[in-house]
Parts: C-alpha cells; structure tokens; sequence
C-alpha cells in the first residue's frame, strides 16, 4: 500500500479494498503488527529502528484495509500516555515548575505513537507511507471520532516535517518531465485540464505553473498554483484558459492572476501549504518581472448559491435596517425568479440574458455574502482561505464563468481577492478579529 | 550570526564575542525580541510567519551573545506550558481518558517555544539558524541547569527534523568541491588530515568517505566516516593513513574498516547520527563490492589510561576470583613500571619495547576495561558507541597507534570493532541488558 | 531563418518562403552578404570571426529563400579553388612529393568556403545554421545540379562534426521533458504516434525509445529509435504498438526488436547516423538485460509493389533455371490477381482471405525481392541499409502490417532482419561484395 | 597511452618511454597496425569501425614510443594522396571547372589518413587519443621535416572539431571539483601557485578563473586564463597574487585585468583558443558586472633581454634619426651597467634603486621593443599574441615583477595591454597590416 512513494500515494481507496479482496484476511497479521510497533519503540529499536521500520512498513503494507481500522485502534489504545504517569508528572510540575518537572512533564505528556511514527519514517519510504496511513485514516474519521486523537498526532508530526522551511518550490513548464505534468492534469481541481494541448498552453511564457515539493516526496507535487500574467485584472476566466489564445508578450504582463490552487495530497489535508505557496510564488514574480503591478486571484464562490437556499432572516442579522430591507427585497426577486425554495437555480439562467434588476439583486447577495458571512464558518470557504491569508476583496465580476459547474455554484459570478504583499500581515489580523478588508467599489455596494 | 546557513554554522563562541564587542548592547532590544516572539506564535503569526520569522532571524542575529542568554531565559519563562491548564487537562484525562481530553492535554503540555521555534524555521536559513541557537546554548548549560527544558525542546526538534528519513547520504572524492573537501580537512577529530596531499590519499579507490547531507543545509556534513578497504583487519592505524601507501587493487578489498566518524555539527550533539550513517555506508558497500566479507573498525580507546588512573577496588567487583586475582597483579605490575599514582604513563614508554610481562599486564586491564567496564557510565565513549550500535568487541591490538595521543590515551592500543550487519539487532539488545559481546579470542583472554 | 537551434531547425521551406512575401526583396542585400563572407574569410576575420560570423548568420537569416540561392552560388562561384593555383601545386606534388608540396596542394585544392563554414560555425547557433542552409540546399540541388560541389562541402563538415564519437546517446522515457516527446511525436516516420497515450505506451519498461544528440544542438534529437522487449521474434507490428497491451514483465525480455528508426534533421541527410545508433543501443541494451538472446528488425519493405510493378524480364536474369521459372509463374498469379499492370494493387487485398496459391506467389516475389536485389540500386532501401550494416536477413512475416500503408507498401508482408553484434562487421563486407546473408530459411526457399 | 582521456593527456614522453621498456619491442606489431588502418579505412571498416577504432586504439596504445614514430611514418608513406590521380583530376578540373570535377579533385587532394583519424574518432576516447598521439608527433617533428604533412592534417582535424563554436567556457571556482582546480595548480604556467591556499585566493570573488572544455574532453581544461577585478589597472604582479591580500568589495570593480593564461594541452598547440577565451570572459564579466569599465592584461615581456643581447644595428632602421640616437645612447647606457656583451644581465639590478638615467634607458628600449619590433617574426610572442588579437599596447610599468624569472626576463618591467571589444577588429587589422596601435602615452615616448 505505500512501499513506494509514486504508486503508493496515488493509491485509492477503493485500489486498497481491490487488493484487500485478493489478501486472504487473516486473524494474527494484527497481532505482528502490534509485536514490531512494540519492538521498534523499545531500545532494541533505538539503534536499528530502520530494519524494524522497514518490517514494520511491509507489514502495514499487506494489511488488508479493514485490518488497517486494527492498526490505528492499536495506536488509539495501546500507543496513547498514560493517565496516571502524566497526571503525577502535571502535579509536581504545579508544585515546582522546575526544569526537570517540565521534562518529564512533557515526557509523559506526548504520546508515545508520535516516537512510533518518527521511528516508522527512517525507513525508506516511510514519510510517504506516513501520508498514506494518514489518508485513510481521514477518510474513518467521520465514523470513529474516538481516533480523533490518532490523527491529531499524525497531523501534529506531518506539519512538524512539512514546515514551509523545508518544501522546495518549483516552477513547471514545459520542460518538466511528462511524468510530473501527468500530475498536473490528474489534480488539477479548479479548472479541468482537458489535455496535453490544454496544458501546454496553460505552461507558455504567459501562464505559470508552480508547485510545492518535499525532499522526502520527489517528483510528487504537493500543491500547485496556475498563474496568468494579463495586461489588467480579469473579470472572466474563460480568456485565461482557453487553449487557442495568443501568448501576452512580457512587455504587457502587469497582473499576476493565481486562477487555480490544487492540493495533490489528500493525506496532507490541514497542513499549511496553499498560503504560503502562493505568497512564495508572489514574491519570485515580484522579482522576476518588477513590471508587475498587481496581485490577484480570479475565484469562483463555490458556495453562493448553497447559502442562498439556506433560510436566512433577513429581518433581524448584523445588517443596518437600510441594507436588511435591500437584501430581503433582493430574496423575494430570486424567489420571483427560481421558484420559493429557490429550486430552479440556475436552471437555463444565462447571467448575459439577466435583467438588471435580477442582476442588481445576485450581485447584492453576493457582496453580502462574501464582505459579511467570510468572518463566520457559514462562510465561502475559498473566500475564508484567501481572507484569512490576509488577501483583499477586490472585485465580483458578472458573467465570469458561465461553464455548469459556474452557474450551478455561483450563477456565474466570480471574485478578485488582491494580494498585496505589504499589507497582508495587517489584513490577516483584521479579519481574524472579524472583519473583511473590501475595496472601496465592494464597501460602497453595501 | 545565524542568516546564512554555511557562514552561520561555522561561527563559534570567538567570533560572536568579537561580534558583541563591536556592536553596542541595546537594553530595548531583548523587549524587541519578546515583542517579536509573541507576535510570531500568535494567530497573526499563523499566516504571515514567514515575514514575522525572517524578522526575528535578523534580530537574534543582531544580538550580542551576552543577550542571547536573555533570549534563551525568555523561552523558559514566558515560553513553558501553564502549569495550572496542564494540571486540569491531566486531571481530566485522568478521570476519562477520551480523544478530547487527550488533545487538550497534549496541546496543554507541550512548551509554546516549540511551536514558536517551529514558526520560526519557515523562513529561509531558518534550520541553519536554530542549530547555531543550540550550540550557544550548550556552551551555557555548564551553568545554567534552569534552561535544560528549553535546551530539551530544542533536541526534540532537531532530532524529529534530523530524522534518519530525512537524511542524504552522500559519498566525497577527489571529484568533490573543494568547498566541501575543506569542511572535511577541517573537521576530521580523530586522525588529523595534514593537508591536501593527506586528504588526497584518503579519497583514492580503496579509501572511501561518506557523509550525511541535510536539505536545509545543503553543502554542509553533518557528520562523516572514512573506510579503509583492505585484504585484512588492520591491526595498526599508521599504514592506513599513510599518503605515500600505494593504492590497493579493488579485488584485494575484503575488509571494510571504518577508521575514524566526525561530527561537524556542535549544534547537533545528542542527535543520533554515527550510529545511521555506519550502517547505511556498510549496506551501500556491501552492494557495490560484494566480495567484502568483514565490516569493522579500527578504533581507539580514549578513556584508558584515564579509567587505569582512577581508583580500583579489585578485591571486590563482579569478576570471577580467579580473575580479581590476575587483574590485581596487571594493576601492580603498571604501577611498578609508571609510579604508584601512573604519573610516569605514558612517559617514555614505547609498545615495542615493553616486556612480555608489561604487555600481558596491560592487554589483559585493556580487555577487562572494554568488556566489562562497557555497560557502565564509566566505560569507554567509543566502546560504548559501537558496543551500542550491536557491534562485537572483536580485537584489541598492540603498538596499533603509537603517536603521541595514541600513547598517552590507551598506551599504543587500539581496538577492532565488529559489525555483523545481520546481528547487529541482537547485539544492540544484549548490550542494553547489560552484555558486551565479544569474539572467543576476547572471551577467553578473561 | 536560423539563427536559434530549436526554431530553426525545425522550419520548413513554406515558412520561409512566407516570410520572403513579407521581407521586402533588396538587391544589395547579396552584396552585403558576399562582402561579410570575404570580411569572415580575411586575415582580419581570422582573430575576430565570432563577431564577423554573429553578423554573417544574421544576415542569412534576413535573406528571402529566393536569395539564398545567390548565397549557394555565390560560395559555388567564389569560393571554391582555383584551378590553375591546384594545377600548379599537383604538378610539383607529382614531380616531388614533399610535406612541403602536399602542403600547399591539400590547401590549395580545399575549397575555401570550407573554412568559411567552419568561421561561419564559431559564432553561437552557427552549427543550427549550418544544419539549416544545408536543408535548403538539399532541396535545391535537384534542380541545380551545378551546387553539388557546394552540396559536398556542407556534407564533409557535417559528417565530420557529427563523427559518432560526438553524439550522445539518450534514453527517453517518461521522465523526459515533454517538450522533447512532442519532438518524438512529430517525427515518428514509421508508425504514427497519435498522441500521448498512445506515446506513453511506447515508453513503458518494455519499450524503450533512444536518441543521439549533439552537444551544439542540446535539446535536438537527431535521430531515435524504437524497441520492444519481446519473449519471440515477433512476426507482426500490431502488438508492438498497441496502446492497450499490458506492459511485459522484465523475466520475459528476450528479443530485442528495433521496430522503428526515425531521422529529425532534414539537413543532416548522408551523414551516417541510424547506423551507429543501432548499434549503440544494441549493446547499451546487452549489458543492462542480460538475458536478451536476440536483436532484431521488425521492418517495412515500402519498395516492394512499386518493384513488382516494374518490368521483369524473368526469363534473363542472375537467378537460376528453376528458379526463374517459380518467379515467372508467381509472376503471372499476381497479374491474374490484380490485373495485367497490377493497377489493382492492393485493392481489396486482405492478406488473411488470400488463397494459399497468392500467398506462395507473393512471398516468392518478396524473398527474390530482398534476397536478391537488395544488392543493387534497384533494391528496397530499408532492406539495403540494414544490410549494409551487417545485418541478416532473417524472415519474412506475412499480413504483418495491414494497414492501409502496409498494403499500398508491401501487401502487408513485414520482414525481420537479424543483428548478431560479433558478425556485423563481416556481413557487412559480404554485403559490400555483393552477397545478401540471409537465414537458412529464407535461403531454402529460393 | 591514450585510452583514457585524463590519464592519457597527461602522459607525458617520459611516461611513455618508461612504458616502451617494460613492453617488448616486437616487430610485428607495427605491421599488425597497418593492417587495422587500411581496415578502418576500407569499406569494411565504415559501418564498423567503432570496433576497429577501439581496436586501433588498443593497438596504439600497446605500441612502444619507439614505434609510433613507425605509425607516423606509415600515415606518411601510405595514407597520403596519390600525385598522379591528383595530378589528373587537377588537369579536368582546370579544363573544365564542373561540381563532378571539382569533387572528385578535392577527394584526390584530402589525404586519406584525414578520413583514417575521422574514423579512429568514433570509438570512445578517440578525440584524447588523437590529441595525445599529436602531442608525441610535435616532439617529433623538429628532427622529422618529412612528417610536417601528416602534422599538419591533425592540426587541421583538431582545428575543426575544437572550433570555438563547440567549446564550452566555464568558471571555476572554490566549489570546483578538486580534481578539476589539481589540474590548474598543476598547469599554471605565468605565475605559478604554490597550493591550495594559494589557489584558493585566487578564486575569491574579486579573482576569476574561467576555462574552455571540449564535449569529448570532460573534465579537462583546454585553456585558463585568471582575471583581477580591482578599481585601477595594475602596474605590478605582487598584489594580485598575494594569497595574504584582503578581497575587494565588488562595489569597487572597475578593471577586469587578465593577469595569467595558460594552455593545458600540448597536443593542441597551434589551435587558436586563447584569442576567443580572453574575448568571450570580458563579454561574460561585462554582462556580469556592467560596472566594469577597462579591459586590460598585466603580461610578461618575456622576449626582453634576450632580445636586447641580440646585435642591433640602430644606426640604420625603420626609426626616424632623432629616435635612432636616442635608442643608440640608452644601448650604450645598458652595456655600461652591464658589460659589452650584456652578460652581466639582470645580475643584482633592483629595479627601485635604479638611477633615472637607467631607468629611462630601459624603459626606451622597451616601449622600442614592444612598439615597433611586435610586427616582426622578432617581436616579443606575448605581444604579438595580444597585438594579434586585436589589443592596443597601453603602458609599460616599472618594478612590476621583481621575481627571479621576472629580471631576467625583462628587469623587472611588465605591460599592460588593453582590450576595447569594440575596436578589436580593427586593431587586429591594423596589426596585420604592421601597425601596432599604442596609446598615446606610449606614443609620446617614441
């Protein structure tokens, strides 16, 4: 399941259950299982944890995946602190917060899988392995919140060697091996790919691609951002990956735009990446091309209209009465428009078609949407993660992405957030004590 | 002192005294320094920390080391877990050990300064940096006992981040950059390289060395070992080290003897290290020439003469009568030949001319001392480092090194090391319950 | 027109002549071009010629086609040597054959623009451009039988530069730069590549893809290629390029059959390249799987229906009684077939429906067509080259390529021929002597 | 002796003939070579002749140096043209000046051990091979006039394929391969290094180091030319070299100054690859470092005194009378320092506590020297090498090298010459047709 780096994070679920099918199930692999974990913990293991990890690995690796549910129930149970041990060590360390009491406070306190898993990964492979483990892990969680705990610890030790100090950036293009842009077309999640053609557009003098790499992990994105370098901040995605466009010649490169994120690592989801990605890539722009003027995203709102068929109360809410009276009459012209529940959204909406005042009445929704409910969980998680990166909310833009998946989330809007390099470590900090940063044009629609 | 990683790391205490000197002490800057740690562990941190750490990098650079020991006090004083939380969280988990409560605990007990050291790496020569922290910050520990917890954060990191995993292993030769080779030249602690033309030899075909890389550190050794091949155990440094020794044909190589390991990081004492690199160069070895048979060292015994000085009860202790006995008339016999106090040791004494008497006197404390003194804290560094690993005591032998370090550490002696990759597991743990396990030809000498 | 590698090399005489519509047509451009040649070619261009030849190159490269012509005849008309000066220099030679008089005729007779292309060569992208203006030259040369001494040079200097022991040997798989498979994607001659997929496929471990390169035209393939690794001489090309075919376990590889060659550079038309690549790979690919028993052909015989179709006067001819006999009779079942002209050649021709009289007929045709005429100008050209390099004619595969080209081509017939590397050279002498080896076989059937 | 490139071109004779004694002097071996010629030359040996090469190769190798002068003799007497066929195709070419003609002259005129030398190139080490075998040749030819022809087709082979055009420059520096920066101590032939310290020094910043490789040559340095960057154009050696000397800031590079250039290669003497190296480092460091504003040497005189004990005839000569006079009473000034004959040359002269008159005396003769004979076969070579490459004699300094080597050379004077990329090509022609261009200080002198 995760000897090898390549194949094994690529590994799928359902490629686990296939193979599980053909292993035969059998009642003491569990109980070996349990036997290295314990000897590549013990001294015996300190100086040669790389044979026993190894061991260890292969063992995992035959697991059947029902069993591997055994294997972190064995971290859950038997791999945990002691209670008692850590509860002692905490009193004394009350009593005399010493150096030597925080010691084996702290000693006590961690539980011991997290030495497991450090120990798993000084064999080869073992940081892939580790991501593997985690993969599914994520994917049991939602029916096993008590190895909560478990996973907590894997996401602890994976942020730990994922530290944006150690990730190498990269830049993709056409030179890079058919190997690595064969991920890119696999991943990429925003934008379909549809191609080699679609692609090698998407890599010419005027499109960037960049991606994240751990030294553990090689030739395995972690993370990519496609970029478009235009003459003006873009109001519509289509321009931007259509196949047959002319390259920009540098000269009119002005405006970064960052149009696609994608993760390539479901196994490293809540680690930190995408933030730091993009301001790294913001940065080597900045420096390569000091004719930049600006830094954006072109973002769908892939939750506007989810929320608008949510039941809002219009009447009471944060909103002045000026601004509440405006939303509920803007509610009722949808309604008019799709039907009570809002169920013929979007149907055959075509926004170009839109009468203003239908227009008038999304795009007010919309700026309501992303300038008020962001701070809240309710939010656009898109807008949420570039807001909370300390990005601006720069433009909404009519008519942006009029493909299925466009008007189906959003009626075809889509959003300009503004990365300013210099300002985003304040914009960050307003919006994590609740407030938006809008521009002047967002701030004045409302 | 710390911003770039290969000019950083080289600096010792000397030169950041030097540095203080010039550089006027600024009572307002250690307040810069807190303000500057808080800011980059709080939520405002989070999504910024790479600005924030850099930030803090040039600070700490900017300090004189007599402020250093501010910073390390702040991390010990406003950077430790909060007693009374810790108490509560294990108390809690005490009384029901759910996921909840032992992530609470967990986050509880773990010392903020390792997250804020965690941040504190994301920014570019970030590694390098922390390394040099903890090497100061060993030179303080003497007399500071009071920042052993903080000193304990720092190890925990590096020796999670210094991971077998993450380590490259790497071998140097005369096709090496000379950059490197340098570091080499320089940090070779055990048999001095004269030069250049010494250097030279010791990189031809039948010569090899190898050292461990770090991602972040990259043209740095951490540490490195040098492996002589030849047709037999060698029983004598000197013809290994000869530069004017004729290079030795590939199919005459059956031994691979690791004659000398330097660690070239201070800053990374206490993480395990020699013990991976040994075993990854025998297995890379023993794949690239598979006609070795034997993997060993040539070693030396640094604490002889010093454990032969110290007071010896031999009436008493664990051997056998019969041996008591022999080793009483061996301690006499050196004291006749070196003064009652073994003042005159080494004195004029030279391994070839000493009687057959003296010798046997000497081999036999020699063995006693590795064979049994090794499970002890009193016991040979080095004996205890290989014996550690699972190696065998194999052979101890006369006039081996017969320079003036040579004489005056173990009167000449030298000592063969036995690593039997298959065994080395079992060793290790026989040697962890309290057993040296030697060759026959040892065993029975005692 | 060529001043960088990559774009130069690649455009075809259309885009040329469409940039001559554009480029206004200036007759003093020629006269520019011949005094920059001279400049170049002087004393003065002797210390500085990069400059001179950076200069030369540009202007070449703002010639319309049309004047290229003017280029090739102004080097045809002025400089080439001058006879009375050669005369005079072979008549001394003849008389005394000193250094001295060699000398001055092997200077004399070497036509100066020798030396011009090789000044013309220093300045960068000077071998692009030479490779370049010889494509266009070849183009011209049919109709201009007066350049064929200018054609000459160029092919001496190339041949001399692109010597076998300066090109580098390349594996491409799919770790290469995509840029460089789409290079492959375009110039595959033999079997179309339809696109990625069906590339990727040819590029699995048990098909590899090798190329030559020159260190003056770094990401340029020359000339690549294609083997599968097969457990059986194979007998038809369909499985070997089917992108649906699982991939061959490593334990099967036992014939290597080089399935497709393919030259990339037009202008490097008559330097020996396929050649010495064959070979190259073929004891590349002896070391690296040892367990390859066999190196073959699968080939095409693209002159086999359009010889059929010439006259034969069977009843002459070298071959014997007897056998003349079979050819006519075989003959005449054909024209019964496809018509008197063999205008219905192939038709409705499905090798698989043939009557098994047909089949014995055409196979006849084609073992006399290989085995036979391959010795003379009239033979296949596939056929002639692969015996020229001391390959054997092994055997010949009926309805091995059904194609729509294999039919028009060779009835579907394909044919392997057999590279026993420690016989080539003393076939190829055979061969040279007018003797086609060939399997037993194919000899009994003749 | 030359089957391995770096081995190989390191040979020296001495080497050789060591070897020639231990291998037996067999008298069949020469004949057995001649075979492998001509068949590496028939039309066997062209589609095999990798094999033949190698074993050509292997058979040189094997040769006693005493006999390679028999190979050389062979490739004389048996691999030139034929004069009658010459003799024949020169009188048709001079009839009639047809492309059939003139090929099949120019094919009568190339002698056939060109295409022989062509052919041994394509076997692995062929190039090093054909370069070590002229290196032998070159020691041979001052007692062999009979073999100039056959030196002169290698030189005009190697001329070609170390056209500039396939040269590839790099700089070297501290991070070099060891191996690489060996072989610049060990052929630095102006100033010599001392070792590694010294080297290292020299690979400061504020000193470069750059070098031509061959594709075919990896690893080995053609030629290497050493560059000061300082902020004035030196007028002496000593602190250039000083290993001692603090390195300059680069905000104070304003002359690059090419202080020591040295070929590595004997065997391709009479290659031009100084000119080209010195030109391309001075576009390299202008790009570089735009800062620079001056181009100039720091070079030895080393013609000097040899030249001045040669008899001169000052009353006559190109000069004008009032110079005449003036270079006749500083001649007479020298023989009175030092003796009639000048043997008394340098002696203990120092040049700081010369008398003016002296000093003016010499410096007389040697602006004379440099100015006035660098057009003449009697000119100093390093002049004429700079002159020739289009460079403008600048200033002669005084005390500029008080070294052993420097006195008697030149009593101590050394010459700046200068190197203005624009105006090379046509100071090189001015050169050429016997002016040597001077600045105006030098001018005035006269």
């Amino acid at each position: 399941m995760f000897s090898l780096p390549s194949s094994t994070l690529r590994l799928g679920i359902s490629s686990l259950r296939a193979r599980a099918r053909r292993g035969a199930t059998d009642p003491r692999r569990m109980q070996r299982v349990a036997d290295t974990c314990r000897r590549l913990l013990s001294e015996r293991g300190e100086a040669n944890s790389i044979a026993i990890a190894a061991h260890l690995q292969r063992e995992l690796l035959a697991l059947p995946p029902e069993q591997l549910v055994g294997f972190f129930e064995l971290l859950e149970q038997q791999f945990g602190p002691d209670p008692e041990e850590v509860l002692q060590a905490a009193q004394r360390y009350a009593e005399a917060p010493t150096a030597e009491h925080l010691i084996r406070l702290t000693t006590a306190a961690e539980p011991p899988r997290q030495e497991l898993l450090r120990r798993l990964n000084r064999a080869p492979g073992g940081t892939a392995a580790i991501v593997a483990l985690r993969r599914v892990l994520l994917t049991l969680l939602p029916k096993r919140p008590d190895l909560a705990a478990v996973e907590a610890d894997f996401q602890h030790l994976l942020s730990s060697w994922f530290n944006a100090g150690f990730l190498q950036m990269e830049q993709m293009d056409w030179r890079s091996p058919a190997e690595l842009l064969e991920r890119i077309i696999e991943h990429e999640a925003v934008h379909e790919i549809a191609g080699w053609t679609d692609l090698r557009r998407r890599l010419q003098p005027d499109r960037r691609c960049f991606a994240f790499f751990h030294p553990q992990l090689p030739g395995e994105p972690l993370i990519f951002v496609e970029v478009a370098l235009v003459p003006d901040m873009p109001g519509a995605i289509g321009p931007l990956i259509d196949p047959a466009s002319p390259p920009l010649a540098p000269r009119h490169f002005k405006v970064a735009t960052f149009y696609s994120i994608s993760n390539c690592q479901p196994g490293l989801k809540g680690v930190s990446l995408g933030n730091f990605l993009i301001k790294r890539v913001a940065e080597h722009l900045h420096r390569e091309l000091p004719q930049l003027r600006t830094f954006c995203t072109l973002s769908p709102i892939p939750g506007f209209t989810a929320w608008l068929r949510q039941p809002h109360d219009w009447a009471s809410g944060a909103a002045k009465p000026r601004l509440r009276e405006r939303l509920q009459r803007a509610d009722a012209a949808l309604r008019e428009r799709f039907g009570a529940e809002l169920t013929g959204m979007p149907g055959d909406f075509t926004p170009d078609a839109a009468p203003p005042e239908l227009r008038d009445a999304i795009e007010l929704l919309a700026h309501y949407y992303l300038a008020h409910e962001s701070v809240t969980p309710r939010g656009d998680p898109v807008a949420r993660f570039h807001l909370g990166n300390g990005a601006r909310l720069e433009r909404i833009n009519w008519a942006a992405d009029t493909g299925r998946k466009g008007l189906k989330q959003s009626l075809g809007l889509m959003v300009n957030y503004l990365y300013d390099l210099g300002e985003v470590e304040e914009r960050h900090d307003r919006f994590v004590h609740g407030e938006v940063v809008c521009s002047k044009r967002i701030a004045q629609r409302l």
